[in-house]
């Protein structure tokens, strides 16, 4: 049974922590930032004493290759990002990125070849932070956007992504589109609470949560709190305390994957002594399944028409944003199982609850995810943290799916 | 029976909205400005035609004397005010005040005279707009507040309230102190939608709501909305939902009467994918009984603890006013009630919902009110408006329960 040099790899995360480091012992490496770019110079320095072959294509996308025994096969691909949120941490994206290096490097170490190719990924601009939207980088790669879209995204001084990827030396020439992949992986921290809870050291992603953002307007009539009588009201709180228990009575009728969650809400004219004219509720709705997710979405809207027309009350309904569910590829979800089994690591399988490169990635090519835990759930801070024996984990299980993909040449 | 001249009090309300009219049909008259220094010059010119004595005192509160036969005997006295909103209407206190001097010229029409002297008075600052807190002439004449507090109120500009009576000439050397007062009568529109939704004429006013306000801060645990179960969170709208449905029962069990309001809510960080830290909801108790406010203030409390432990979330209550329930005097009521009965006119027993100077004069003075109807509820508003018949009616109510409490002299 194969195993990375665990030493090894935790050895380059604090390497490569210490760029973009910040005081309270996070990483400040917003993507294509000169951070960003010592980022990147690092890791393909790596990869060339590694031996592997460095490609980067039009928007900034790394791609570092250890070829396989058959030229004509299509790779088994890994990745993350480097970059990171401005208080971010040292393992959200970078762990994906240099447990791919550490698949290859332990492969090296102990001369194993794959009939496929094996390729690390470094997608630009996962975080959104510096240039909207988020995971542009996989999005023009898989489709979803196209690139003079990708290039034209600016930041808040002006300065366009085609224009900081020409600073930073990775605008490539190669295109950015899917070529001959047979397999995709991404190691992740998870980012939720959920494994540590469970006191399980991998978790085998199936898909990715589908999720519908909304705002929910309940309109009523405003009024004087003092002289009018509580049944002459057309009150929105009134709507408002049966629509959330009744959302939250739907989530639990679809427990345990269903979330139901209110973020905002604001009260309009929001005086203190008179009945809201407005209240608007931002919604956030959530199922790994497809199939529930619409249903949520249908019993949203029934919930809000049928309690505000009982209180005389009307609903608006705006829709802010719709992502569908991600169900992996089975045969992906599968090779990872096989790993853990292998292992014998204790394991959940889950749905990830956030974004990732992968969401992008399923769609063009056979996709799925490992998690590790991290500390209390937190990530996007500097106080993100994981332990080594996870770390080392996650990293075989990603050895072991990818060579379970790649095929292993007994030499 | 007597009755006012009615045509007369109309035209006296139409002349004294020219002065500080809008251009939307309201009036514009904050208090001490020239506005309303030019309204109580009007008043104090139509008092002295009739043949009143004028005296101000030191907060700039305005007394029109119509001497009694006994000079000992203490004064009846009626009023409210002139001020207004910046936007607002024709009738909210000047009404008082007008009908006050029309029970006066009608006495004076019909030769009769009373034991007791009959005063109007025009309070200062009833709207507490320019200056903050509203009702200060009133409160300094009752002792709320002393009168250095009273005279050092400013406005945005830094004026403060003595200067600004200086400046209209109204910085009397009187006392600003209730001296041998028998009973206070105000007659005011309701600012409510009861009367008109009961098709009722005239309210008999038994009392003011008492009101508590407050913020109540639900505390729990942000975390974000994707990974995290629903059973492991502590989600403050989990316990909103219900503390506004527990609050709303506690209203309809003690119900006609009380009221409970919510008229704004925050969400903190108030980020639409993450469940909120803290929400904190304003909450308008109001009960015109005073022990039944009371409870309302107890369940508030407990309901807040209860739900709030239940859901591992935390309540923290903050008191932002609490002023007590008025009962209005009984006698002074039943002078009311009986010139009600003596016209026939259709009525109803009822609370004020809004705050008044007779709050304030109730508290050293035997007090109460008449309510006449007005249009919608509307009130603070351009579009106030009450009928001319209404207008009649109260004044008549005014006109007889004045007559009630000073003994008419059937000479």
């Amino acid at each position: 049974m194969l195993r990375v040099n665990g030493e090894r790899l935790w050895q380059s995360l604090m390497d490569m922590a210490t760029i973009g480091a910040t005081e309270k012992g996070g990483c400040n490496r917003q993507a294509l930032t000169d951070e960003d770019g010592r980022g990147r110079a690092l890791f393909i320095q790596w990869c060339k004493e590694a031996g592997c072959q460095v490609r980067v294509d039009q928007m900034g996308n790394i791609f570092v290759r250890r070829p396989g025994t058959d030229a004509t096969a299509p790779a088994v691909i890994t990745g993350s990002h480097l970059d990171t949120q401005p208080t971010g941490g040292r393992f959200d994206g970078v762990y994906g990125v240099l447990a791919g290096l550490e698949v290859i490097r332990s492969l090296n170490d102990q001369q194993i070849e794959t009939r496929h190719s094996l390729e690390v990924v470094v997608w630009t601009n996962e975080e959104g932070v510096r240039f909207s939207p988020a995971m542009i980088g996989s999005g023009v790669w898989c489709g979803e956007f196209d690139l003079d879209y990708g290039w034209s995204r600016t930041d808040k001084q002006g300065v366009n992504i085609k224009q900081a990827l020409a600073q930073q030396g990775y605008l490539g020439e190669h295109p950015c589109q899917p070529s001959s992949v047979k397999a995709a992986f991404e190691l992740h921290i998870e980012q939720g609470p959920i494994l540590e809870r469970e006191q399980q050291q991998i978790g085998v992603v199936k898909g990715v949560q589908g999720m519908r953002w909304y705002d929910l307007t309940i309109t009523g009539v405003p009024i004087h709190a003092g002289p009018t009588p509580m049944e002459q009201r057309q009150d929105p709180f009134m709507g408002l305390a049966d629509i959330i228990r009744q959302l939250y009575q739907l989530a639990k009728s679809l427990a345990p994957l269903a979330r139901v969650t209110f973020g905002d809400i604001k009260a309009l004219p929001g005086s203190r002594n008179t009945v809201p004219e407005q209240l608007v509720l931002a919604i956030d709705l959530r199922h790994p399944d497809q199939a529930r997710l619409t249903k949520m979405d249908a019993e949203l809207r029934k919930i809000s028409a049928d309690v505000c027309q009982s209180y005389g009350l009307s609903a608006d309904i705006h829709d802010e944003w719709n992502s569908p569910a991600v169900a992996f590829d089975e045969h992906c979800v599968e090779a990872v199982r096989a790993a853990v089994t292998e292992h014998g690591y204790s394991h959940l399988e889950m749905f990830s609850g956030a974004g990732h490169d992968s969401v992008y990635v399923s769609r063009v090519v056979p996709t799925s995810m490992i998690f590790i835990p991290c500390e209390k759930g937190i990530s996007h801070n500097e106080a993100e943290n994981i332990t080594v024996e996870d770390a080392i984990a996650g990293c075989n299980v990603l050895l072991g799916a990818m060579l379970n993909s790649a095929s292993r040449v007994d030499s």
